[in-house]
């Protein structure tokens, strides 16, 4: 069993590289702000190389940035099995997203060191590079290279969200980034090019919503992801000064994207699929102008494949034709511009279902710790609404996750929290897991 | 009369300060982007110091970068006469918009030269400090301060706008800038505190909208400039996960944004208003991250001060009754948090009349001019939809202003034209204005 002051000392130490928003007096409640491939990320990846050598890891780091701490098992031939998460936050972040499933995997480390347990193959624990996606929008991104959802160069290529951190405000790329905190290395990154080898995956994860609270639950074995994409809309117009240019004769790229974002939202509602708009920005930005660029993200989300592509269809046909109806309606008016769109897809994770047998596992593990713990033994299973880096690996190798309440359903907040108590039932889960999984494959052969 | 090929080389050659977005292939088909107290602004700035101290003019800056150009008269213990604009333009500004009405008074100096004329009172150019607001959010900037519609110490602190040019991103201050420019002097700023004396001011513009293009006229006299409100609008809400939070349990600041914005669109367009939102912001600013904060600016206009008052008193019930509605409603849904609204009022200019016998004497002026060009001698009065410097010279001393067409009405855009032979027509107009206004005053003694 593990020893949740421990942990929790992880969690909350670990938290000065970065420390985000404070919300309140004591000195853990503050946020996270742990951009990936940051100072402050870098800090965090010291922390973690430094500690999981210590413990007896050797540490790989791959081509872009995902750092493997391995410790040796009776047969070190096979592949290791691996408790991973990452130490990424958003750029107003939690304490625990991400965060506690590291830290668990290296609590894992300690009790089977304190224990001299000897596993029958390696395990070890993954930190995966820009699970969020806030700094660089590709979330899952180090999982995604390594399970070639995604190419190593055109994720190099990729540039920072926002206005830039680079001298006079430009945009740095991940590969830049890379390099500039040291983590650019040449070992391969894809698992199929000769990557890290991968025998199960297990990450322990807050739910970052409300359901697990609604019914009462402590833990829960998640079965899947849901479907997710994500997209950048270019509106175009015509710029034209705010003091002279009637109304009518207006091309004003910000009123059609108001009118959409608000349309689009009540659409959502309606169809239960969730979307959400995190950035936008108007061009050329000065208050007597209108603009002539208007770029915002939409992320729309769907339990099924299906769902997800339905409302994407209904939202470009509603996008598309009030926008010819506002151009017809201008032109009508004696407007000379129209107003053009340009939607283009940045990211897209389809509904992914875990391994039945790692999902049992979780589940018979999860109802021995609960039974020793309060008693409460009825494991609830569910289907994550964030992604997750094991959307990844789970094409790979058996997969699951294993989920704990957080207060309020609040995540990707300054507030967001997990009790002690929760943490450490989750990470005892988590390593029961992992010991459950060790021993099958090595009953399979 | 004025050298119409002098002129036009002084526009396009200072266009080299600030070059902005090119949208053809000829030399001249690029904007302006010269934002205030940048280095581009101040290369400008030293070619009209240099150009009118070698045309013989005595240089004053004052306290807040105005420039005062003065060439001597038979009396110069009289206030100046002055024509005066700015030589700032918008991010993707034009050529033509303040640039004109400046490269007009240098015209006129060389037109006093080369016909060796003796004026009775002084006459003399003024450049403006950021008359656009575009960088620093207060439009007619410099000659409110001098005007006294600003205080001096408050205009020093106010903070550029968006990521901010100072090292890692911080926003700087105009007396930051003024200093790094070298224009920060001791010359008192206000008029009434001992500033520059003005006798009259005339100013040459582009109309930057389409109703003298829909008149056929080539010139017309401004009576005066309509009434205009800058706000800054603050919606706030609460952070959560784009995948995992349900759109009832959700205060979206964004949602109500977008809502907003699209609804006092539609308002604007119905009682006659013009209503502009220039900048949108959303933090954290994160894809999958539901922001917490939300800034928009609106900038709204009226022919009359009364029309403002009653647009703004719909607009903040709308809006605050808006607000109400939602936050009951997620409240029945059971969200635990509201949305909630600030909105600060952050310039005011309230319509402005100009004094009667300069505008009498721009219309005597216009017909002459005509007269000798195309026979067309019927000038029409308007009233400005544009600020302008003039605002605030009106109530010190008698101004008027003269507007020549733009291309399509078209500006705050790169393509903002305005044609050689309109600039050299309203160049003619003001230096006749400025003639008999010198004439007219010393004849009233
Ligand atoms: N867990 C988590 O917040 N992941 C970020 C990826 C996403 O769901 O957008
Ligand atoms: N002339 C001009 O564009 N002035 C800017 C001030 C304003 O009207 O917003």
């Amino acid at each position: 069993k593990c020893q949740p002051s421990r942990l929790w000392s992880d969690i909350h130490s670990t938290a000065t590289h970065g420390t985000g928003r404070r919300y309140g007096d004591q000195p853990e409640q503050t946020g996270l702000s742990r951009l990936t491939l940051t100072d402050s990320d870098a800090q965090a990846r010291s922390w973690f190389v430094e500690t999981t050598k210590s413990l007896g890891c050797t540490v790989t780091v791959d081509g872009i940035g995902n750092i493997f701490a391995v410790r040796p098992g009776l047969n070190n031939d096979v592949a290791p099995t691996f408790v991973g998460s990452h130490l990424d936050s958003q750029p107003l972040g939690g304490r625990f997203d991400g965060v506690l499933g590291v830290c668990a995997g290296i609590e894992m480390l300690r009790v089977l060191n304190d224990n001299w347990i000897e596993t029958e193959g390696p395990v070890g624990v993954v930190n995966w590079t820009n699970e969020e996606g806030a700094r660089f929008p590709v979330s899952m991104m180090g999982s995604g290279v390594w399970g070639g959802a995604r190419g190593l160069q055109a994720t190099y290529d990729l540039k920072e969200v926002g206005g830039g951190s680079g001298a006079d405000g430009s945009r740095r790329t991940v590969r830049a980034e890379l390099e500039r905190i040291g983590y650019l290395r040449s070992v391969p990154a894809r698992v199929e090019d000769g990557g890290v080898r991968m025998a199960g995956h297990f990450e322990l994860h807050i739910e970052q919503g409300p359901r697990l609270l609604a019914m009462g639950k402590r833990v829960a074995a998640v079965t899947g992801v849901q479907a997710y994409k994500w997209f950048e809309v270019h509106v175009y117009g015509r710029a034209c000064h705010s003091g002279t240019t009637p109304m009518h004769l207006r091309a004003d790229p910000l009123a059609y994207a108001a009118e959409t974002i608000s349309q689009t939202n009540s659409m959502a509602r309606m169809s239960g699929v969730l979307l959400s708009v995190g950035i936008i920005k108007a061009e050329p930005g000065s208050v007597n102008t209108v603009p002539d660029h208007v770029m915002f993200t939409m992320d729309i989300r769907a339990q099924t494949d299906e769902e997800l592509r339905e409302f994407e269809e209904t939202l470009m046909t509603q996008t598309t034709g009030a926008l010819t109806e506002r151009n017809a309606a201008a032109k009508k008016d004696g407007a000379a511009d129209e107003v053009s769109l340009e939607i283009k897809e940045t990211f897209h994770s389809p509904a992914m279902k875990f391994d039945e047998v790692a999902v049992g596992l979780v589940e018979e593990a999860a109802r021995d710790v609960l039974q020793t713990g309060d008693g409460e033994r009825e494991v609830p299973r569910m289907i994550s609404g964030a992604g997750h880096d094991s959307v990844n690996t789970a094409p790979h190798c058996p997969t699951a996750m294993v989920f704990v309440p957080c207060k309020d359903g609040v995540s990707h907040e300054p507030r967001e929290w997990c009790e002690k108590a929760d943490c450490a039932v989750g990470t005892d889960v988590v390593i029961q897991s992992v010991l459950r999984f060790d021993k099958w494959r090595h009953e399979q052969g």
